[in-house]
């Protein structure tokens, strides 16, 4: 039996006519190598804003099932497309939308998630020889009710298919070359990384490092599928495979930093010490959907016998926080809040560090002696995080960048990192 | 039970976020009103022509299978919109594709024909009080195939979704004011009809009355629904009524004359009078989807034995017509073929003329007394044809809407009579 792999265009590779049919040719490129392809499409460049603009000037709050009725339309004209292009060079394709394909979700709109993927219909047509091109991002419910699944989407669509046709592998093409040891805007002799782990992966996602959208990674991970973060416009470049940390060789103890400003800092002062109150705060805003990412409560003060609590939430999030804070100061009675944007998270990550010691102190030695102040820390098995004043980030980034030895005698060449959706 | 009304906006209607917005408030007047509404839109101005331009950039030759996936994206962008417009309003409304409906059509690309339309979904929603937005033009095979329904196809799935809903009306919501004597563009006092037939619509439309495509008034026809043309433009004036003969009082004996520029005449001269010849020639135009319109055979010339066949079809089969008579020539063993371009064809049409003696002779008359000459004719029970040359078209409309006394006292304000698709 034929190997199949999945390859994922995002936004940027199918912007217009000359990029599909570049597109067309990876991907009969893929199929002559005698691999069966399976092909996951995102909308057409900026054909979602435009759809979204339209949408807002009919109805400011618009119901989240139109939206998913309208957004859904973008990936159908890219998938149709390509597969014509592909045609055009003389193979055989043909389209699936994810109602045909099967892809269903939760019936819920604008963020479901994959329940279950059916195929049986891509089996039959690979078997007869058919490249497949499949819409990204969208689903379907057993109602029949149209979905789509949010902020990385695509790449989520195409992990969740290669899982389910036990895929060799799923390249996500993109229009960055792969994974960098850290944003070369920043750094430019940042060096691109031939592997890294699901981990690394998920923490450097996190931390700010826009490649690829975490809940792909997770998907990619829990299904062991291989993931090539690649370029479509250098198909000379092999990219990034993301793969488990048991199938790789791990030499470096740091495979990379990241850098992440889009995070606020709030302090709740002179929270009585009294149990629970950390439960009422944290319970309050995960209630109204506010992801908190770090923490830190201070020692009770024995004059006052009151706590400080300092945690980090994304700037977006900051309306309904407020919301929250209001009401909880008055339950706890609590004194004065501190809202802080002048912050910046600054993490290394690596699978390398979990027994190697004294990764963390030459961390804050190296910020130390750079004349950064640490805020905050926070740490995980693969991962170590300081929020510093937003303007020590680049400075910060590139001395640990140094201090770990990450870059490359080359310098990058990469125009953009923005994500496709 | 309230009666349903279905609603059909063509692409001007929806042409932009402004033209949504008021068609949005026609929709929900009718809703006001007090009936159940259903509406069935076609694409947004120009989106398919930005479809198919995209499509032969990547494939000159596109498979049908795929421009359906492609061209059926367009109703589904504005019948999203159309639905959030509505819910902006204050209305409850729901939008579906023509799978989630279930349009079913035969399993043909670029030209189904509707088989059957499940109505449980939508008498569920029209029962909860919702508006219903339909996509027009599209359908799906029992395989889960989308399929497009071809020219005039949102007209037919707005008449047919009438049809099986046992729908009061179907209003098609266009850019002109209704069906007029004849075209407002060539005699200005042409007035609107208030009432038309089936039949008579039938003889206009196919006679050159771009205003709807055959297949819907066949459709109405055959399911007797009561069809209504009016204006987007402007919502007071009522349109035209189409309905069936039966239930129409008739004044006049002719309705409308309607004029055809878009045909070609082709004599094959000297052909041996032997049994079969005729067959022979119409049976390969057929073979090759000619369409023959107006035939006229010569008597046999005694001298030689053989005959002139004339016959008219639509420019655009010219190059199928002409293979065919290449070979049909040899064959037969004919004489020269002329191809003449420089006809038009009028037409007056009225479901009066049954039992009216003398209607002909008053129509040929007044083109001889123009100085017009007729070149072949042709009659059905509601229609006399008269092929002329084209220089004479305009005024030989003008003085047979003139003689039958079809002017309104008013002049007609229409800007343009091109259909919506």
């Amino acid at each position: 039996m034929k190997k199949i792999i999945v390859q994922k265009f995002g936004g940027t590779s199918v912007a217009d006519t000359e990029r599909i049919k570049s597109v067309a040719k990876i991907v009969t490129n893929e199929k002559e190598n005698g691999n069966d392809v399976v092909v996951v499409v995102s909308a057409m460049g900026h054909t979602t804003d435009h759809l979204v603009r339209m949408a807002q000037t009919l109805n400011p709050n618009p119901s989240e099932r139109e939206m998913d009725m309208l957004l859904s339309t973008g990936e159908c004209v890219s998938m149709a497309l390509l597969t014509m292009a592909i045609q055009a060079l003389g193979y055989e394709a043909v389209s699936f939308n994810a109602a045909q394909v099967g892809i269903f979700t939760e019936n819920v709109h604008t963020k479901a998630r994959i329940i279950d993927i059916k195929t049986d219909k891509l089996r039959k047509n690979l078997n007869e020889g058919k490249i497949i091109v499949v819409a990204g991002f969208q689903g379907i419910t057993s109602d029949g009710e149209i979905t789509t699944l949010g902020r990385g989407g695509s790449d989520t669509s195409a992990v969740a298919l290669a899982a389910a046709l036990n895929a060799e592998r799923c390249d996500i093409y993109t229009d960055v070359e792969g994974v960098y040891t850290t944003d070369p805007r920043v750094v430019p002799n940042a060096s691109k990384l031939d592997e890294i782990s699901y981990e690394e992966m998920l923490e450097l996602a996190h931390a700010g490092a826009n490649v690829l959208h975490p809940r792909s990674v997770e998907t990619a991970k829990q299904y062991e599928v291989p993931l090539r973060v690649r370029s479509s416009f250098k198909t000379d470049n092999l990219g990034t495979l993301i793969l488990g940390v048991d199938k790789m060789e791990i030499n470096k103890p740091v495979a990379g930093v990241a850098e992440d400003s889009s995070q606020i800092r709030i302090v709740v002062c002179d929270i009585p010490d009294t149990p629970g109150e950390a439960a009422t705060l944290f319970g309050s805003l995960a209630k109204k959907n506010v992801s908190v990412d770090m923490i830190i409560q201070s020692y009770a003060r024995k004059s006052s016998n009151t706590n400080d609590i300092a945690f980090t939430i994304n700037k977006a999030d900051l309306p309904q926080a407020q919301e929250v804070l209001n009401e909880v100061k008055d339950k706890l009675n609590a004194g004065d809040i501190k809202i802080d944007d002048n912050i910046a998270k600054v993490s290394i990550i690596g699978a390398g560090m979990i027994d190697r010691p004294g990764i963390a102190s030459t961390m804050f030695q190296t910020l130390a002696e750079s004349g950064i102040n640490i805020r905050m820390i926070s740490t995980s098995e693969i991962k170590i995080s300081c929020l510093i004043n937003k303007e020590d980030a680049q400075k910060a980034v590139k001395a640990l960048h140094e201090v770990f030895a990450l870059g490359s005698d080359e310098v990058a060449d990469v125009k953009g990192t923005l994500p496709d959706v």
